[in-house]
């Protein structure tokens, strides 16, 4: 499985991913699921994946080949003249690469899945987060579902929809998205740190902080530690039923 | 979809179940999910189910029948020996219903399967809480897994996972359940009240405090709205991460 969350703030945009991959619960690994091109001054575009593994490094891969290749014919990620574009252009060799393996190797269904988070900016529009499906489709995040969610989605939703504002400073939401994987990875094997963070600060144009969490990493040990405790003292201050035994 | 909790705690046992079901998104309706038996004095055993409701409609009423029908040769609820017997009893209720239609009706997997909390106390035992299966198997909670959940678990989990203590009085308990369940309701439509309450107290013998919150009882809408705010605020209290931007 894998946790990843992009989130639209009025300051940027925030992405965070772990890097856990497994095949059975026995055979587990680390891969980075959070890739970044840019063109400084001109385009940033972060992808975050889940999914197959085998299927999210070959859409990867593709992406990357396209961008370095001089004669390749495809248009790259860093000539879309629109994140839209970015977004069809994932989606069709998210589509392309699960037609190949899936006609070819086996016929069940589903296996050779992956789903993707992408976000960035291009000179001349606002900053854009699209969620991009399996069928190559996606939709875009707006004001009303200002962040996608992409994994193991469930543990980690509450917090997320309680405590989001779209007037979040980048530190404020990290905070948040690290009480979100908490709970995640408290409650599923196959989501691990370490946790990949990286922030795009609107009309920058650059890449923005980016850091790894280490599972003993001091923040992430101590948000986790003070959870419970802060979260009980949020339960008291909810009114007490009261009933007769 | 459902959402029942049962929960072991040192003053006894709580349970609490949602009441919505659902054939499709287009037709919902309200049923119990939680049924009580008892012989004040004596025993106490409470039931929760999930899962297809004519599976679970059928397994209650067929228990139901044999405390009844005075020439019922199989052994009731009422005449169990050990809360370990009733787990026993039902599993082989919820077997024997879901195969009987399985086999005449259709090959689909899963389709009519259920899954059963069931708790109470028998005079000269302590209290008990089991998790029944469709193949009509259990486990027993213990002080390392001292609560169960079925149905639409992973939204409400965290919660309880972070706050749960077993010291806790039968009040705050209930005002646990009901932030669990407010993420779940939150969540997913399948889930959605009224919620129904029922505690159990310990060498009590007989059917304890219990409450159906309608979805507009002060509590369930005060709890819910200052969830979101006492949750912004246990958030603040952790420690903010610093980067540069």
């Amino acid at each position: 499985m894998t946790y990843c969350v992009g989130m639209r703030l009025d300051q940027g945009l925030v992405f965070m991913s772990d890097t856990r991959t497994n095949a059975g619960i026995d055979n587990i690994s680390i891969f980075q699921k959070l890739h970044t091109w840019s063109i400084p001054g001109e385009r940033v575009v972060t992808v975050m994946t889940s999914g197959n593994l085998a299927t999210t490094q070959a859409v990867i891969s593709m992406l990357d080949e396209r961008m370095k290749a001089p004669v390749e014919r495809s248009p790259s990620l860093l000539e879309a003249p629109s994140m839209f574009q970015v977004a069809r252009m994932i989606g069709e060799t998210v589509r392309d690469v699960i037609a190949e393996y899936k006609g070819a190797a086996q016929q069940s269904e589903g296996v050779f899945d992956a789903t993707i988070i992408v976000g960035g900016q291009i000179k001349g529009s606002a900053p854009r987060l699209f969620l991009v499906y399996p069928e190559g489709n996606f939709v875009e995040a707006g004001d009303d579902t200002p962040f996608f969610q992409i994994g193991e989605t469930k543990y980690g939703r509450p917090i997320i929809v309680r405590a989001y504002r779209s007037d979040m400073s980048f530190e404020e939401a990290t905070r948040l998205l690290l009480v979100s994987f908490d709970s995640t990875i408290k409650a599923n094997l196959s989501v691990g740190p370490p946790l990949d963070l990286q922030v795009y600060a609107k009309d920058s144009y650059e890449v923005g902080f980016t850091r790894r969490f280490e599972a003993e990493d001091d923040l992430i040990r101590e948000v986790s530690s003070r959870w419970g405790e802060a979260l009980g003292r949020a339960l008291e201050s909810l009114p007490m039923p009261e009933f007769d035994l």
